[in-house]
């Protein structure tokens, strides 16, 4: 998933909606999906699941999470999509993944587009991965692009029995979304760290290497708030319609979740507005910098340029120039040159430029 | 349709409302009509369609597809106005092609504008071509100023039986409507490189000619953003309002098309920001590159005109200077340039400009 | 009429509200009124018509279009108010000439302010003028600043007796917005043009006017936005609102012209963001030529600067110079300077800068 | 009153709401009140009220007008105000000067805060004062900070017995709302003069202290528009909402008054735009000035440099220089130098410097 | 609380929310709580009370006021939070002090975050800190992270018997608030001094620390924005939607902070935007004096260059230079280089260089 500006969809130009074609990079890894299925007293996590198997889970009684890695194998999201009957542009839009965030409601479940944010501090980029959420009413189905450990945190409190268990699957949703936004915290305080060490290094000693930074910065953050900015909305609307699915007690946690996406937009924006300071400061100290040595050469210019004169003037051959054989000339000439540089300098005083 | 500013709307001054005159550059070509009629078992394609010939397979039963290449020839298009029944406004509005996006519901049918953009890679410069779609209740009028291939894909699909076969022509207004919105992402994805190339040459090396390729997507980009912001808001109103003519089915469908569009939009305001980051990047590594070439000037100026300056002063050709006769006086002079260089290029050194 | 930032209101404070003076410049003609009565099957049209006379003819069957050229004798203005029973501030804001467009309800009758620009190609300037039009339930009452022709092309269409000759007044006065806003496309494209020349030149060979040109299309454009935004309102009510005085069938053709204005605006605003981007492009090309500049002086006294030193050091008179007196001195000397300024300039080939 | 960037309420820090103590500068005069008693037939002005006259007088029939000069003497405006019932809040409101404009329902009462702004051509500052209005069913109380005479206007139509003396208190309101905002096109109007004679200026010769005068104005217009933006808010309210104090006629009035904030507003944020733009010229221009400074430099020293360099060289003492002896050899060398700079002149012209 | 650009939320990360734990710094001293119970006739204050207290003093009549600084002991949150029956997830954010400030409705009680900001002018820096009020029907239970004197004007006031006493919960509420808010104007009042005394600074000598403070104000700005700007959201909701626990007498109140609290943002976006106008007036006056320092070098170059070439000519040392024996030619090329020198001089005067 290198991060790329555009990124193609070219292969399904002129292809019927509903084509399914893995659209994205292809990982060279099998497709694998675990399940759990759980209740107040019953646990059951069951990892490389066949669809079969799935099958049979599903008819069990409490809340199923079925959670797949890696959407490149177009079949096996097909037969999942069968499984659970899902509408042909839900399917679609998992294996195209480039979604931008949203929620639609469809019937008897909700799909939800994430995208998860990466912050590889090798290459200082971020990478961006489409995460999808379908909640039906006893089961959420999950499908990443990568295999992942960000679900983890999620997978323990089920372990260990605590109140996620004595809830409904818009609850696990719930847990799966904050998951994803709690991550953004840490991709921002990497980035905010960064950031600020640059802040510092630009206050000490800019450097033309500190602009390609704040550039390559920018280029960060609008990525980034191109993918958080829909977030906000599709969590408004988990927290405030009327999705019959969601029920009145998780949408006060789904409330708070997206009061946390409105904090990391608020961030982003606050980064961008500093970052565009920390550019204008950049500006200002390399014109500052430049005046600096245009003031050097302009002091020098100034002294030495009359003094060379004089000595030109004197260095030249007329054979009738009276005062070459004055006996106190040339002790003279080097108070008129002394005289001369040390006005010039009182005045560059005067001017504040020493 | 070379791309202009301000496209002139001069002929029309003074005119009526419903003076059918095409506005827009003259192509020299006859202005065509397809025809295609189809329901679930059968399939008829007729190329160079004469409107009696319309009148006729207007009648029979199934969707209708009339698709007219070329609005020029404003008697052609009004016959087949006539033949659909359609208010003056709209066929002043086919002829006129520098219409913004709109849709706009008349009695029995939609009128829908689009842009179609193409990019064309010779000159670096995106074309717009104006789009008419009338759909009515069993067929849908497209109209394109130039003969195109754009609409292949759709053809194909209906030629295959696929489910297009099965819907109305709701439908396949829709299948028209992704298919000029499917073609912003082969645009963007073009523009996308371009522009992702001209930025590494930017942190590599940038040129004169950077800026004015920068100054040049800028406008690109503006113009593009002017073609895709309405249609935005027309597939915004055509899967949220209640337009009889679509289907609840197909409602759901021009949601996603109208997801595209955003995400077109975004992609495009996402490039204009980098495109400014990389217009500030530019001038900030040109005022680089010019205090690198002022420092050079000023070590330089500073170092060689106090030495001239010396040597000057003993170019002198007083008869009383008794500096001239000492033995070593000229080893002397040497030693004290030497020191007075080394001495200034330490001051650089310490200033951090060597 | 000439353009100016703020325009005076002086005369007003404390004026009561009502108080009829006409604010604006003051022309140097008579006021006349010109009367058009018409049906489908009659018309008659007056010139120069007296105020007596208007209300004759206002009792006559049809609709009847009342236009005075010039609103700068206030009595005269009166009195037609009073023929209609215009409120008083509606003939206060005839008279001060510089309203912004709006559209007022009042009984009976309606009364929508517009400006119409012209584009003078002499001085480069926007000229405005205000127009009013009073919409009532069978006559249409419009006030312009100065004698103009630019309602003579819906006076032609009423001569020709084409399907304004059938409607009611309410189609009158979407005949004269309609034209008003035409208007505003010719003065665009009109603009575009130079601004398009503008960038031709701005990127071959930028020039110190040319900056002062880019100012003044940004002024232009100000006070233009300044008179189309309004407007753009001002249609949208016209099309949309419940005013009883206009018809269903002329809203159809009031949205027609709403959607010129908003096109209009568009246009503007594409052209605003442009001119910024001119800026930027101009202001780098001037660093970019002073960079230039730069290098230049730089070369030339990098490889000077040297030369001229060992020339001086040689040019001492110093009894005990070796140097001097070897045979193949002067030579040697020539070489090292050769050797100097070629390995500089071979460092400047490195840099770039050659 | 001098003007602020933040205006200092440390006083009131702690203190209960409704703690009656003027914030603001503490001006050296008496506060007086002025009451003017009318209706149709009679018209009674007393100057120099005491409360307790107050009292007697709004008990009287007919419109009573109280204008309070200064606000200063906390306790003649807390007498005031119980005097009328009003609200602690209210009273807090008035004394504390540095208020948003807005509206607020008591009641029985309406309280209208705005800001009366004054130009002081002198040191071309703009003062802010504010003015508190309280509209009750047949009495208008208004307290200005200083004695003024910005309401003798209104005063003067009162006297001659206009239609202000047969309209209500809610006119008599709507009246003085009208004076401030005339006020405001009259501070516009000397700002635009000053401004428009800045921008000439600026055209034909540009100055440092021109920098100073922009950002002189963009603060001026930054402290205008804070004060004038609510404003549009208040009067929009008023011309709205269901004050049942505001009669339907008098409604058609504020409308008015609105349409006229809306126009301030307008302008201000037409001549903050022009301003900005004048900075791009200001800055653009002295770039262009320093090009022509460095090409004037470079020429020079391109010229000179080598003509120097020659002239040092046949300086030099060489014993064997066989140049030196030759017959034409100083004829020969002004030759060279002529071609020299001959030939560096004829690249600059190439180029365009010359 | 250093002021960090994102603050750390990395603890959480995995955790189910509702755990209680504290993320912020962790203070060094001892969580105590304050309680004060009061009604018109009594006033009990109790200092450093014990939860068991607690549980007593809330049974008592009159509104109860539970003040409790420090929120770094999450087991002493966690028993109070019991105590009054708050959901886990309003503990939560108790703890975990980086909150937006928001307003949520619960069962029984309303809990609104604040952030207290203070100034510190030793290091120039803002430090923000959590308020949270959980405003029941008959108490309030404050929480600040340091023990601070910011309510000590709300305890004077209850101490004094004024008319908080008389009045319920929701006014004591009302007062914490407005003492926050007022808060701000303290902070702002002091930010406004210094960046007045900047601008000053700015404007008589600007200085490359200035560029620095300019930078440094306009970050403090965007974390003062990112503070104050939901806080007017949540006092709009508590000063318009129906909260049952808020009086209609106390919306009055609400209305008036709210107020306030726009005033703050209006002051804070007046203060960035002068800041951005300082920054330009900064760049264009580097911009000035850059031009100013060229100006000097380039006259004392152009001055000097030709006059010692002209002493460089007649410093050669050919045989045959005929001037060089002329009798006046001395005195003659003092002439020619005071008419180069004087002519050049005239030069620059008429290019208004002098």
């Amino acid at each position: 998933m290198p991060r790329k500006l555009v990124v193609k969809r070219g292969k399904k130009l002129g292809a019927a909606p509903g084509t399914l074609v893995h659209i994205g990079d292809h990982a060279q890894f099998e497709c694998t999906t675990s399940v759990v299925v759980y209740d107040q007293e019953n646990l059951q996590i069951r990892e490389n699941v066949t669809p079969q198997t799935c099958h049979e889970l599903l008819a069990l009684p409490g809340v199923k999470w079925l959670d797949m890695d890696g959407v490149h194998q177009a079949a096996a999201v097909k037969e999942m999509g069968e499984l659970l009957g899902l509408h042909p542009l839900v399917l679609e839009d998992i294996l195209n993944t480039d979604q931008r965030p949203k929620v639609e409601a469809y019937d008897g479940y909700l799909y939800i587009v994430l995208r998860m944010l990466r912050f590889d501090q090798t290459n200082h980029q971020i990478y961006s991965e489409q995460i999808s959420l379908i909640l039906g009413k006893d089961y959420v189905f999950s499908l990443q692009e990568l295999p992942d450990d960000m679900f983890d945190g999620v997978r323990a409190r089920l372990r260990e029995g605590r109140r996620i268990r004595f809830m409904q699957a818009d609850y696990l949703a719930y847990a799966l979304l904050d998951a994803v936004v709690d991550h953004y915290f840490v991709l921002l305080e990497k980035l905010g760290d960064e950031i600020e060490a640059l802040e510092d290094q630009l206050i000490i000693e800019p450097q033309p290497t500190t602009l390609r930074r704040i550039h390559h910065f920018k280029r960060e953050m609008l990525m980034l708030r191109k993918a958080v900015w829909p977030l906000r909305e599709v969590l408004n609307q988990l927290s405030r319609d009327d999705y019959p699915l969601i029920s009145e007690e998780t949408r006060l946690f789904m409330r708070d979740v997206q009061d946390h996406s409105v904090h990391v937009l608020d961030t982003i924006d606050t980064i961008r507005e500093l970052l565009v300071s920390m550019l204008d400061l950049y500006m200002s100290s390399i014109n500052n910098r430049m005046n600096e040595v245009m003031k050097v050469l302009t002091i020098i210019a100034t002294v030495f340029m009359p003094l060379t004169f004089i000595a030109g003037v004197y260095g030249m051959n007329f054979e009738h120039m009276p005062e070459l054989a004055w006996r106190w000339a040339y002790p003279a000439v080097w108070v008129v040159m002394t005289v001369v540089s040390a006005g010039l300098l009182l005045v560059f005083r005067r001017k504040g430029w020493l």
